[in-house]
């Protein structure tokens, strides 16, 4: 076996090459239309991807600051004592602007002024809830391991400028809007913790929540930088319904998307910052699977493009040292409680994804599945308690023991 | 919206017309090689299948009885201190063999037939572990809601005619035998479950386990026949390996997946009878994801054929009564720790699927990737417990909190 195979379930050229400009857009082009329809049923949850017009102003702006818009709509079925609720929701894949050289204030005003414009687009496109990408104002630095100066990004959650920024754009545009960022907590040791933001429709700063689960894997020496988050697993309840953020590596954890659905959330976002030969064949299953279980709708944003670093690292996987960690693979989607998904941006453009939602399914999907209803929680609420005791004995069966 | 949409995920045409093969037939048949090579890496975790060699006596039998066979390879990587633990896992998919309105005994005998000459075949290509789909014995009746004469189907696990069968087959195949059947526990107030026998490589009872979690969806009705299992999470120490049960529609709660784990599983087989217009989308996403979750091999098992009853029925979906549920859709599959996946068995025909595996892969794979390291076990322990108490406040930040 080839080295470094198992960290695939991808293959290692991938990250030289892409060549797929993405998945959809690979089987849309060779299979005939009707095996066509039944191959995106059984991946996709439907044979029609319902996509919906994107006004010309959003077009506009996309064609002039060259991101790719996609937008779908996701119905429930009707009710007779509920009206819809129809939500748009959007996330926003990007590459970083400048050379991770350049002056650290170049670098953030120029993400702050591509974001500025796609997040215009999405106002354009009426969305109501807009989620940019993990640790959105900066490059990925963190497999760099170097502190300096990658966490003079860092700033405070609640009054930094990024947040102002946002505050301003989200009340200009009536938008709630999830700001990820690299935070300073300033007021506690000036911890820096992995955080996102929210703000109101109104512009005000709604609270904030810390990713959950650190990766110490391959380039992503994140451990390093941040400590598990110590917020819990809120739900944000806002204007457009009641949301939460699982930030990139717990999208890995079931059990965390499982404590924002029994918190209620309707939307859960997963801004992430992962590479192809790391996850990609994991990408499509995992927020997908969440939607799934938890009976919410989950939106998942991967950065795109190549981020090259002055000072070489390594991945503590016997490669050589190197300076970039491959191409982030974008391929953001927006999956719901049915199983049914869009659809996803490119693998290395830009983009803006927009779906038209309506969360009355998040209820119709539990009533129709039962998958609350037969969790059988305080089961294992009292197993996860018994494999926390130091002396926990596994349940195994040998040989012998029934005869 | 049309009526049923919700429950699709699917779509209800697909119910008559089973046009698709296999939908890795279908991306085969139409995307060229170089492409065809990404499709795969992105979908299945790697761009080869690794198909391997299957003995003439297999194919020679499988030839004599119609049943499709496959099977690949998922390596993992040498180590040092650790010899490989190659094992032969094999799932076996069919339908039923006689009407349903033929006498029990004829049915059933019919399905022993078909089945251990599958076994057989099994055997020549030298499989270690195999296992059956759900209540593999009998058609699905439980759609009926009719407890007589399918309740005549349910047997002891210990002593019943099934249990000698396979007793038999796996002592004479040195092979373990995972047999999901309907059990009526005699010594209990002759109490109905639904129920996986697992059989040692000595053909030895090693135990039982009992379905975890019970649907109540659609055709589905199985709460009207059994409950909620009482067996916890065992996890079967054989000789090839550490391996687990999850019934059906325990793979829809992540939850239970991971209690095997936290047992120590190494494979968890998920031996299921389910349809296409119910679960097909959710069919490539949960086993695997329960696969990379858990850091373990799945198995994932569904039967074929469409099976007609005597009497109608009702899915509570307000079409009219109907006396089949529409064909179950096979395509079992294998799926690794670190995300590679077998393709499918096919759609429509009885199948053995076998994938020479490394049981090694999951140590390595949780070294790589930290998920059991990094899932904050305490934390989720305490919250689920919360969660359960009648009293319990979900965490909610509302305008305004952080003002």
């Amino acid at each position: 076996m080839r080295k470094g195979e198992l960290e695939s379930a991808g293959n290692s050229k991938m990250s030289s090459e892409i060549c797929l400009k993405s998945l959809e857009s690979c089987l849309e082009k060779y299979i005939p239309g009707n095996e066509l329809k039944e191959v995106k049923r059984i991946l996709y949850g439907r044979s029609d991807d319902n996509a919906i017009e994107v006004p010309e102003e959003t077009m506009a702006i996309a064609a002039k600051h060259g991101f790719e818009v996609r937008a779908f709509s996701i119905p429930a079925q009707k009710e007779q004592l509920r009206t819809p609720r129809i939500v748009r929701v959007a996330a926003i894949q990007n590459s970083i602007c400048l050379e991770t050289t350049a002056r650290l204030e170049a670098q953030r005003q120029a993400i702050y002024d591509k974001i500025t414009n796609i997040i215009k687009a999405a106002a354009a496109a009426k969305a109501n809830i807009v989620c940019m990408q993990e640790a959105w104002t900066m490059p990925f630095a963190f497999c760099t391991r170097e502190k300096f100066p990658w966490c003079e990004f860092a700033e405070d959650a609640k009054h930094g400028p990024t947040t102002k920024l946002i505050q301003t754009l989200a009340a200009q545009y009536n938008m709630v809007i999830i700001s990820p960022i690299l935070e300073r907590d300033s007021e506690h040791s000036d911890i820096i913790w992995n955080t996102a933001v929210v703000i109101s429709n109104r512009g005000n700063y709604l609270g904030k929540h810390r990713k959950n689960h650190i990766p110490r894997v391959g380039d992503f020496n994140e451990s390093t930088y941040y400590y598990e988050g110590n917020t819990g697993h809120p739900i944000f309840e806002t204007e457009f319904g009641k949301i939460a953020i699982n930030i990139c590596y717990g999208r890995h954890h079931p059990q965390n998307w499982m404590m924002f659905g029994l918190n209620g959330a309707e939307i859960v976002f997963n801004p992430s910052a992962t590479v192809g030969a790391l996850s990609e064949p994991l990408w499509g299953v995992e927020a997908r699977n969440a939607a799934i279980a938890n009976s919410y709708f989950t939106v998942a944003i991967n950065r795109v493009g190549t981020e090259s670093f002055p000072n070489e690292f390594t991945s503590g996987d016997g490669k050589k040292a190197h300076q970039d960690f491959g191409p982030f693979y974008g391929s953001s989607y927006i999956a719901a409680p049915n199983g049914v998904r869009t659809p996803g941006l490119s693998r290395d453009q830009d983009g803006l994804l927009i779906a038209e939602i309506d969360l009355n399914l998040c209820r119709q999907v539990k009533d129709f599945w039962g998958f609350p209803m037969t969790q059988r929680l305080p089961l294992y609420a009292e197993s996860f308690a018994k494999v926390c005791d130091l002396n926990f004995k596994p349940q195994i069966i040998r040989e012998g023991d029934n005869n």
